[in-house]
């Protein structure tokens, strides 16, 4: 026996006809690469999405073809966003720091048939223009007074131009099936070649629906959002989206993400909540440190990306009153998987209690379920200590990846690749990447808990830890540092400096000092590269 | 082309299993017919809904099959909302303020097989059991020692009975198409026989993923979360569900609404959000008043079901500092439409212009979208004075009654009955019923303006006005009043009394002092009665 209620689809398109409809007149306002400040309405903002989508159907973008962006945040790619998704395409986002040649290979394995990209990207684009036989069209998203009078690129079209091809914006967003391909993002994978998650209308307007709940986001049409966070990393954690489902007020920061820009944008754009992985606060919090400001209407910050460290945590709640809501996701998951926001009964608890809690990476937002598993795959217990592989299933979770030949998932869950804890409020605490773990005499060491350590010492810029091979214990420990400039800490005060606050045995057995370690696309240590240098180190000389 | 995400129905089930992973220690407190304070978590909730489902099945409940509650807000009707829709049968809610001869009706009407209640409805149930042939097991929500020794039912079931007679809890909640009906109620219409709404897992799931956002009801694992909106009356706005989606507590007031009841528990459990039409509140505001009491903890109370009087939004959030969410709903729309939680640019406004936006119905959450039409079904402008009738259509809203013979939709829009604006930032305001617009020489007059006026003086307990045939103006607003007790305002001071706050055209022709006003099962008053009464008053004797 069925329900007998309307049957509609879950359609990415409905986000912007909400916003359209019932907070039309809610402001989008965006720092361009043009350098200037521009503003529009989601009424405007609308209006030039389906100008968009028709001028886009005329260049024979046909239903699932990908549309490839390389594009800062701001308005041109929201619009984007909507037309390409809105009429059933798929939009591809590019992250512009890849090597041309994982761009050429990205490109190619998504078959892009059009290239957009901001003004900042065209030497970029120019210089891989010709390796990218898929794509048609290549679309500048500038003004028309900033088009190069002479691009390497034959036939350069002007995103403006685009929008002006048409008369008027009278066109109504397709009837999808809500299980339409809507976007496309690339793990930017440490090892082997990077793999596509391809979203579903379905699942990321659920995401979206989760994503603002008052223990996710908690996005409200009173807040004014500033997303930091990347429109080509997982879709800005969905804040594109999730900011049209409430009618939230958008601030986009363009290519500006210095302290500096930041928080001016931030004070005159009147900005309550702020997105973003901890790199770029760490800026943000100097430049206001640094010349004695602060924050007048900013609320709360999301981060997400990588762990918190516990010092930023302070510094934005202590000393400038802002929450932070500490997230954890992954391009597989749309992002968000889970929010470290209290539960009522920690709410009462001391302060000291509830840094621990929030220093987690959360609880599950409604939608996803999560477990750990053993190393024989049975399910762990939640006691805040036992730690396993950390298995995710739900609404917004990747299926399979593009092209993929099998799929990833164990009895339809997916392996997250992280070992972790879960306490019993279900607040899950990753210790390790599940390849980044240390065995030690067949007992797991915790490598992130080394690094946090390490990371909190004064000399210390950066810290990884990974497992080196050992004659007795198999693995063990080696700690990989860099100085900070002028900084002189030794091998033996870094290793004293581990005493009382980790077990003896997880002491890292070495120091290594580094002039740097290398860093992926999103900022992430590549720990494989370290081992491929050191693991041999703590070994007898051969 | 598809999206590769994880495929999951949109189930109830999901709901309750959420809860006991991820909240599983939370609580849920229930005063009891008993008389006594229940305390349950949602993991021994959750254990005991899996025991009742597999119980229901061994009693011949098959899939669509639909099983009738008659009951308080509690613990054990809960475990039936959760156990009868999660194994795929129909949850029937029945209003037990209904005339005996309405609730043969619509138990025949809705075939139910199983009949659970209250002990408070024993009587009832027992005068009209031998009239309800599609019953084929009576289950009486007790403790065993409550069990009447000798019922006029037989084969009265005990429902503890019930949950004992599993052996143990495993069971799995079906993996069932999320279309598949999961629960029933009844419109109390004023007039014709009542009309079955049929919802749905996916229409039940996205009301309560919208219901709970922070523009909307605003529920997180932090509230305590008191409904004293009835659970039979459409599934209590939603809160059964909400709650479990967020993990916060739950406090159930049994039969005991009187304001001392209510704000006892309130104080003993720390409520935080509750939820009621007005009367309820007008109790509880009283008994508060009257023994100069506070409200500890409470922070919001959502009202709806009928216009909440300015001057109890005035007392909840001037003298108790309780913010009072408006919303409109109806049983058709699961029931949630617009909830009048104000936008960020209103937020600046003096106090008196935010009440008057918040006096309105509110503005659409997002999955619902709405439109007023003049009569030649055009829609009209959002102006905020443009009035006409409002249409509704979206994901939780019917598309065809149970059994109904006709689609009510009108090109795929639910026609409300009700007359409203929308103002260009997008609340709504009802304005009236269509069936009670009264309609002078052509114009339409708002009978619900005129109510709101004479509800504001002293003299006045309850208002009505209605339209009455007048020989030149067609019809023209009759104003029918019950005075309070020892109150002796004139027609004439009455209608003085709208010097100045409504058109002069708009004033009543005459005042007609009545005893009482007839209501119906949900306290609403019933026009048409005083229609049949008076419509002929302004008319020369014939």
């Amino acid at each position: 026996m069925l329900g007998q209620m309307m049957q509609q689809p879950l359609l990415i398109s409905s986000l912007l006809l909400h916003a359209e409809r019932h907070h039309g007149s809610q402001e989008v306002v965006s720092r361009r690469v043009e350098g200037d400040i521009h503003r529009c309405t989601y009424a405007e903002l609308a209006a030039r999405s389906r100008r968009l989508a028709k001028a886009l159907a005329l260049l024979g973008v046909a239903h699932g073809q990908r549309v490839g962006t390389i594009a800062w945040n701001g308005y041109r790619h929201l619009e984007l966003y909507y037309a390409v998704s809105g009429s059933g395409a798929v939009l591809h986002t590019l992250n512009p720091r890849l090597h041309a040649d994982q761009l050429v290979w990205i490109t190619d394995h998504a078959q892009d048939q059009v290239l957009c990209f901001d003004q900042s990207f065209l030497p970029l684009v120019e210089a891989v223009a010709s390796r990218l036989p898929t794509v048609k069209h290549f679309v500048l998203m500038a003004d028309k007074s900033r088009m190069p009078a002479d691009s390497k690129i034959p036939g350069l079209i002007c995103y403006e131009d685009l929008i002006d091809s048409q008369p008027n914006d009278h066109f109504d967003w397709p009837g999808l099936d809500e299980q339409t391909a809507s976007s496309l993002c690339y793990t930017s994978g440490t090892t082997g070649h990077p793999k596509g998650v391809l979203y579903s209308h379905r699942s990321t307007v659920l995401h979206t629906m989760a994503s603002a709940l008052p223990d996710a986001l908690n996005i409200s049409a009173r807040d004014v959002v500033l997303p930091v966070v990347p429109m080509f990393h997982v879709n800005a954690w969905g804040l594109p989206y999730s900011a049209c489902l409430v009618g939230a007020k958008l601030v986009f920061p363009g290519p500006a993400l210095d302290g500096k820009s930041l928080h001016e944008l931030f004070e005159t754009e009147a900005v309550t909540v702020s997105a973003g992985v901890p790199t770029v606060w760490q800026g943000l919090l100097a430049h206001v440190a640094g010349h004695g400001l602060r924050f007048s209407t900013m609320r709360r910050t999301i981060i997400g990306g990588s762990a918190c460290p516990p010092a930023m945590m302070t510094s934005f709640e202590d000393t400038h009153g802002v929450q932070v809501i500490h997230a954890w996701g992954m391009t597989e998951l749309s992002p968000i998987g889970t929010v470290g926001v209290l539960k009522g009964h920690q709410d009462m608890l001391p302060l000291e209690k509830r840094r621990a809690i929030q220093a987690k990476q959360g609880r599950s937002v409604f939608g996803i379920d999560m477990k750990i598993v053993g190393e024989n795959g049975a399910e762990l217990p939640w006691n805040g200590t036992a730690s396993g592989e950390l298995l995710v299933r739900g609404h917004w979770v990747v299926e399979q990846y593009l092209q993929g030949e099998q799929s990833p998932l164990i009895n339809g869950w997916f392996p997250t690749g992280d070992v972790a804890t879960i306490d019993p409020d279900g607040f899950m605490n990753i210790t390790d990447r599940a390849k980044d773990v240390i065995k030690s005499g067949g007992e797991w060491i915790g490598s992130i808990d080394i690094e946090n350590i390490a990371m909190a010492h004064p000399a210390v810029a950066m810290a990884a830890c990974i497992a080196a091979r050992h004659p007795k214990w198999d693995e063990r420990p080696l700690l990989v540092v860099v100085r900070k400039p002028q900084a002189e800490a030794t091998k033996d005060e870094l290793l004293a400096f581990f005493d009382g606050k980790i077990a003896k045995w997880w002491t890292p057995d070495d120091v290594v000092f580094v002039d740097a370690i290398p860093l992926g696309a999103t900022g992430k240590m590549l720990k494989n590269r370290l081992r491929d240098l050191f693991q041999d180190h703590l070994l007898p000389p051969a």
